[in-house]
């Protein structure tokens, strides 16, 4: 029972207090104990039963010395070196303070400075992964699943290690061709939470040492101190330019650094992995539109904000709207963004003779799909800007202020499934139908996690939830489908513990479409009664029961004359309950009415049957001609996948 | 340019107020001419011109008597044998005194008499359809069609006519058996807005007189006084009872009292046909939630309401919600009269010793899908209301307050597509997603009617709508695809004037299906800019260049073991653009962008051939085993339709 310390608190209480007859109040508790995990299952009575039993056997008396000994002084909330605001006010505030700020303290015009989590280091797990080189294959799932984003990799060259701290790991990097450049993965073992998705993800053994990995959980306090020296030198190190590598893979996108960091997400959350990806791809042109619920809350929870900005101060733009108006709070993201392009582009037509044509022909024609891409244009601007400077033509400097919009942003509306299946769903669909080129993001737990476990339209049949606690009793609402129903919106389903490779895919593809996009994003969630250290391997048999089918549906795009339906998992290879009985949220119900539950587990292996069936038709209908989009992502080889995560 | 005065008025005034001089004032009216209507083409400016120039020709003084001489009376707002309640209250409001109504003259809770609509004849029209008894088929055609329920028929025996007014029309039922039987088609021209529906719908053409057919339009002043006492005495004739009828065919469904009669609608109307055969079907047993739009508006426009009662006192009970939540608001509907329905039960089954256990198993196991199921149980019901009379047991005095609820009642939520596919489709969706047992009606016009023709996600490529100028860009947003993708939702495609029996078979399979049923009716509209006397041949049109294919998608339930998808429509027979440049929605674009209207319509054009083959699929992926349902209708014959309606 890591973690949890109410049953064992409340057996040492009632041993010592004497408020009941010792033995009369280990009785009652454990007749507690039975009627709140009972219908879970006889396990988690038992191991209940057995924290009381042994917290009662460790329980001894410490003498209260008479006055303090130690010579420890506590750690400074936030380090000598952070910014003047965190020391000024998010220190403040994390000390429970908050009250004490004059106003005057706080932004004027509501914008909040972003990249703080770092400043606040929690250290809530006492085990924190420990790379090992000798054995790592530089693979990069580590880094992708990493769920607070604490795990980074950079190559560098080997001249840098000249200043590096005693103990800092490092390995030849992994390709042919760079006889020079070294490897490092650096982990933030103070923002660890522990959660060992890393360790699950990690496909590399050692021939030695039967269990080990090139990742493996240890005790954080031995290590601490070196890990941070670590990470600082780390730091240091250059950032690994999009340009110098390839990140339509795996194993390519590791090097990018995540602009979305240390988050107060659930330890083992299946979200965040996919929100610190969207910030590695396109982190340095976002804004983000975020709906109420679990990312509103770890996205936005002050004091700090685990959205952040790279080396050259790039970072997502990212607010929270409410529940049931995200989607179209985004799509005003777009509309005004869209109009300063426009008002941009005038003006730019308008001081051609004075800029000259090639020039000005130059940046409106420029393509701006790929990361290439944008980087060029950014280059343009900035070298417009310099030419704006020297103009006296007072379009000029109007043209300025909005030159930036001349390079493309991407918009993202995040949410998950309460927002996207329920609560904002007559504002999900009217973007869809808007035609406007925005990206929609469900992170899709079927349920509604932050508000304690409530039954959405994503809820599928047979699961128990909050308002289904006979379990579901229809089967899960088809978002992706009524989307491809629209013809023109890119739609994709994606598990990245099934298929990392998809999931990049999806993204790189959703991001170029231009039109609306919609991706539909399996997260494990404690919400579903799991052991959250197999979360990857959860959603990897989600797929293979066939309940999470993977596919993308590209619209005519692209030069593309035709759409395509890319369906990317196989025919199910598993019953569902292979996949459901690993959950408590399932299993619970064959407890309290085992009838029911094969009734109910029946019809949702029909679901899984007949939704199949309907999906390899619309690929029959809508045949791809290469399983990677043309144009839509940087590179258009066939690339094998890394393996799966889980 | 038949109901429209103001060019005509504005002319004979500019020619005589010398405001202007008389030469200016016409060129200026031409101009202004020219600027509204020169971009709906010329054949609508050149009727404008000609408007004014036979207003100047026809202007004449009329010279003022001294005094009035006619010894003609106002007729009276209401008759003398009006109820109480309209002669005290609405008839003071028909006469615009309204506010000098005391609040006590009010109902206290909140409820408001229906069947006023009938008290209030506006005779609009100084056209009306005569019946010719010798050329008629006895189709049914014209009642079905008419949108304000002003054509009724009856068959009765022969021996009532003794009591007929002079030229109260007749013939002998068409049908073998029924020698004593008679058949009259009444008229209630006072209430006739003569849109000529009914003319163009007739299928029966005399042999003798070309363009003569069963019914045609004549002269209303002639006629006005005979068919008044002809009404009279036609309501005197007994009701047909359903049983007696085969309601399940056009030609059976015209002796079905219809419940919402002579609305406020547009004359020609395409909506309010299909709200009259609902109330035909199930208006003894029906609720409807009516979403804010033009149904709101023509359905509850005070001081009268169409929405009427039968002979027995029965008849709907109606509500108008807001757009955004009028689902949810008939799902309330729904949810309450199953609660009301189980405490019934569970009193029913506390009283079974009293009342005897075979009476309570018969009410109990009631199937009630059909209307003679229905009447049976409400036989069973005031049995049921008598025994409980005699009983002293204090739960026989509850259970009777709620002993009503034992029979069936049939919810149906109904709007406009504004309403459906826009604002209030969060909440559609929410309830198509509930499992219960409600229907929807959407009465799609393709564009916000009642606002002034703004466009909705309903609203087709090429169309050109208020927010759409340039033709709508994306495609119809197939609001029944998605909800086919529940699996558990009936889903109809309907179109009365390209099949009424489809139409009617839709009602029958969508109201005896036990979970949520959608009905998506074709719905013409004079925001569509045609002839409404055609509205039912365009309905047609639409349907055979495949723009609107007719379907039934029928979930597992009543004994079908899968799903069944019916596709009532035959491939495409016409290009779009001949459907599409009958309206003025469509050509209009042609006229001011010819280059894009082209685009647009190769684009929809596209479409409809996608769609078609979407929804060929899906009948093969489900194929049908009979046309008609099984257990949703009265009859499984598999009957002719009595061909199309335009």
């Amino acid at each position: 029972m890591a973690g949890r310390i109410n049953t064992i608190m409340q057996t040492c209480f009632f041993a010592i207090s004497g408020v009941l007859p010792r033995e009369e109040a280990i009785a009652r508790i454990k007749d507690a104990v039975v009627a709140t995990y009972g219908r879970k299952g006889t396990e988690l009575v038992e191991r209940n039963f057995a924290g009381i039993d042994r917290a009662l056997e460790n329980l001894h008396e410490i003498a209260l010395p008479a006055e303090a000994t130690s010579t420890r002084e506590p750690a400074p909330l936030v380090p000598a070196d952070a910014p003047a605001f965190v020391k000024d006010v998010t220190a403040v505030m994390i000390a429970g303070r908050g009250d004490d700020l004059p106003v005057s303290a706080l932004p004027v015009d509501g914008t909040y400075p972003s990249g703080t989590s770092r400043w606040e280091k929690r250290n809530i797990s006492d085990i924190v992964p420990v790379w090992r080189p000798d054995i790592c294959i530089q693979c990069g799932n580590c880094a992708m699943v990493c769920p607070h984003a604490v795990i980074r990799a950079r190559y560098y060259d080997g001249s840098a290690l000249a200043d590096a701290p005693d103990g800092f790991a490092s390995a030849p990097l992994a390709g042919r061709g760079f006889p020079n450049l070294r490897f490092t993965l650096q982990i933030g073992v103070e923002d660890c939470t522990g959660c060992e998705l890393c360790v699950e993800a990690c496909p590399a053994h050692s021939l030695e040492a039967a269990g080990t990995r090139a990742i493996n959980m240890e005790t954080k306090a031995p290590i601490v101190e070196r890990e941070r020296r670590n990470l600082a030198f780390f730091e240091t190190l250059p950032d690994n330019k999009p340009a110098g590598v390839d990140a339509t893979l795996v194993r390519g996108v590791q090097y990018l650094t995540p602009l979305f960091e240390y988050s107060g997400a659930c330890a083992g959350c299946g979200e965040t992995p996919y929100l610190g990806l969207l910030t590695q791809l396109f982190g340095d042109r976002l804004l983000v539109a975020n709906a109420t619920g679990c990312s509103s809350i770890y996205g936005g929870n002050l004091p700090t904000t685990p959205w952040s900005v790279n080396a050259q101060g790039r970072g997502p733009a990212w607010a929270n709207s409410l529940f049931e108006d995200n989607a179209e709070f985004g799509l005003g993201y777009r509309l005004s963004l869209d109009k300063h392009r426009e008002q941009a582009e005038e003006l730019l037509r308008a001081l051609a003779p004075e800029l000259g044509s090639v020039r000005v022909r130059d940046i409106l024609e420029a393509a701006q799909v790929t990361q290439d891409d944008v980087d060029a244009q950014r280059l343009r601007i900035a070298d417009l800007e310099r030419a704006l400077e020297s103009l006296a033509d007072p379009r000029a400097r109007q043209l300025r202020t909005l030159a930036s919009h001349l390079v493309r942003k991407s918009v993202w509306i995040v949410g998950g499934d309460g927002w996207a299946y329920d609560i904002g769903y007559g504002g999900l669909d009217h973007v869809l139908a808007s035609g406007r080129n925005v990206n929609l993001l469900v992170l899709d737990t079927e349920v509604y996690s932050n508000t304690g476990g409530q039954a959405s339209k994503a809820t599928p049949r047979a699961g128990v939830a909050k308002f289904a606690a006979g379990g579901k009793q229809s089967r899960k609402k088809d978002l992706g489908l009524m989307a491809v129903a629209y013809g023109d919106v890119y739609v994709a389903q994606i598990a990245m513990g099934a298929s990392a490779q998809q999931t990049l895919d999806a993204f790189f593809e959703a991001e170029a479409h231009p039109g609306p996009s919609l991706i539909i994003a399996y997260s494990h969630c404690i919400a579903h009664g799991i052991n959250m250290r197999f979360g990857m391997r959860q959603q990897k048999l989600a797929v293979d029961c066939g309940h999470w089918p993977l596919y993308r549906y590209r619209p005519v795009a692209h030069g593309r004359q035709k759409p395509e339906f890319v369906l990317d998992s196989t025919a199910p290879s598993i019953p569902l309950k292979t996949y459901a009985y690993n959950e408590i949220r399932y299993k619970m119900l064959s407890y309290t009415k085992p009838e029911e539950a094969r009734r109910l587990l029946a019809l949702a292996q029909d679901d899984v049957d007949q939704r199949w069936q309907v999906y390899t038709s619309l690929a029959d209908r809508w045949p791809a001609r290469s399983r990677r989009g043309q144009g839509e992502t940087g590179s258009h080889v066939e690339a094998p996948a890394v393996g799966t995560l889980g």
